[in-house]
């Protein structure tokens, strides 16, 4: 089968495609095909190398590049390519262009060449804000506080649409906060949740700009990729009338993530964090949600992670084996 | 102020500039200009007699019709115009183009004004849909099986993301069910909601094409108008984190509209309602609320109506005070 990845440059898209190309197969078919589709091409030589890669440039706000990128071979997409939220709160007609626009555009692409392919949307805690109960539940009204947020809880709404009007077979997985992440700093608001670990293993200095008892709802990269096949092969009938899942994760205070920190690798590590809080950051990250029921997920088969510090080990584990790769998205 | 109203040709539309006409005040400020833009003129010819009034014809999902007639002495903007609910699910690109396009369009056009008009979207029960509690709540989660529902709730996301960033004073208010609507039959899913009253009285037959428990919340005309007018009057301030407010609305099952009908116009009338059900309109009446919880709105200083049997004497009233003019919205 022949897949699309956008954003398949990014850190989560060549991680997914490396997966997908190891396990060389996807809702019961070998993978033939996999298209990274992105503004820059993958820096993974061996991804490239594998001969059922294509590795596309190209900008997704631009209709002709999708309609130029899906057609009725395209059997499964994974639409990744995002503007982070901090940059969205930035740029806000950058945000509307990529994390909006791009995406419908993408569902056009679906819906005129009219194969009613499977595509997974990535959303995220962004989604909620306001006034919020300690766990959120899936009926729980999505009150975006940033533009990334709003932007992405259109894109669901979007789907939803297409998906029930049988333009696409959709579906929209809500991703926690990925810790952690390798490479550097991004403008996501959330940079600091990989950041506080990353740089401190690495012998550098890191600071946190939001409190301690601040309550993250994270997710591996690891937890993330088995979650995005997992949920593309949900068959479309168990999804219901709501083709949007709340995905697991971890619900740990930015506290418990240093103890954890300090557990794997060390009083002195934890030292090189900076404490030093941000309004700009704590103002979106605050707005998330710490935890969500994750019933109706389990109940559809998807998993997370069991407990910070084995996330940590995971992440010392794999980049030791392997070199150090950008993300970007 | 010079004031806006979107949609100014259609039945709310022109009810509503009458009543702020009839005060002549709006936040305070006398009305010293009303324009009503809409594809047609309004049909009422002393609406238009007003030398405050001026009617405008225009195509609103063209930018810059929409930049022609919202400029800094805009104070404010009623956004009324719509692609009904049977419309938008029979003709999606439409839906689209209007109920979403349009309404990014004009808040482009508040952005670029740059001086935060007062900006008042209306909404619906259509944005709720799925398992829903008996009352929906105000942090019930929107879930809407239909495209028109997808919209509006797409266009309460861009507006409330506006509206935090300080593009427009913004608020949405979402509205029950208009009945008893004059006039004739529309595209709206719901349009039998006052078919089944306003024909029978008239001495014609109307279908209802639900079964007679179907709960609706209801508002009628008169009450919408005011809640339009008193929605725009609220300070920010008093909004929080959500500008998005559930109007009060009553809630009665088709069997009690109809036995309220019995009650002011005797059994006679009844008898000229066909019963014959309509699956394409069941299933999307039929995925609304049949009531949500009016607590804020009361807080907020926002009322509907008593009971039904009142909202069809006073259409019964009101249509013999005056001709019947046609409705489009």
């Amino acid at each position: 089968m022949k897949i699309l990845i956008t954003g398949g440059a990014g850190f989560i898209g060549q991680r997914l495609a490396k997966r997908l190309l190891e396990r060389n197969e996807l809702n019961g078919k070998p993978v033939t095909e996999l298209v990274l589709l992105d503004v820059a091409r993958p820096n993974d030589e061996r991804l490239l190398a594998d001969e059922r890669v294509r590795a596309e440039t190209g900008d997704i706000s631009d209709p002709a590049v999708l309609r130029r990128h899906i057609d009725t071979q395209t059997e499964a997409i994974f639409h990744l390519a995002a503007i982070v939220s901090g940059q969205a709160e930035a740029d806000f007609d950058l945000g509307m262009k990529i994390n909006l626009d791009a995406s419908r555009a993408l569902l056009e692409a679906c819906r005129a060449a009219g194969h009613k392919p499977r595509v997974v949307f990535t959303s995220s805690v962004a989604v909620y804000g306001g006034a919020l109960p300690d766990v959120v539940q899936d009926d729980t009204a999505l009150n975006p506080q940033s533009s990334y947020g709003t932007q992405k809880a259109i894109a669901e709404l979007l789907l939803s649409d297409y998906a029930r009007r049988g333009f696409v077979d959709g579906r929209v997985l809500r991703l926690p906060t990925i810790s952690v992440r390798p490479g550097k700093p991004n403008a996501a608001a959330s940079s600091f949740a990989s950041g506080i670990i990353r740089e401190p293993l690495n012998g550098e200095r890191s600071t946190c700009p939001v409190d301690g008892d601040t309550r993250l709802w994270l997710l591996s990269p690891k937890s993330a990729v088995e979650a995005l096949i997992a949920g593309c092969e949900i068959e479309r009938e168990k999804l219901g009338l709501r083709p949007v899942i709340n995905l697991p994760g971890l619900s740990v205070s930015v506290n418990e993530m240093v103890a954890a920190l300090a557990e794997v690798a060390g009083e002195d590590v934890v030292q090189r964090i900076d404490w030093q809080r941000d309004e700009r950051i704590e103002r979106i990250v605050c707005s998330w949600p710490g935890a969500w029921n994750t019933a109706r997920a389990e109940e559809l088969g998807l998993s997370g992670d069991k407990n910070f510090a084995d996330v940590i080990r995971a992440y010392i584990a794999e980049n030791h084996a392997e070199n150090h790769t950008d993300e970007r998205s």
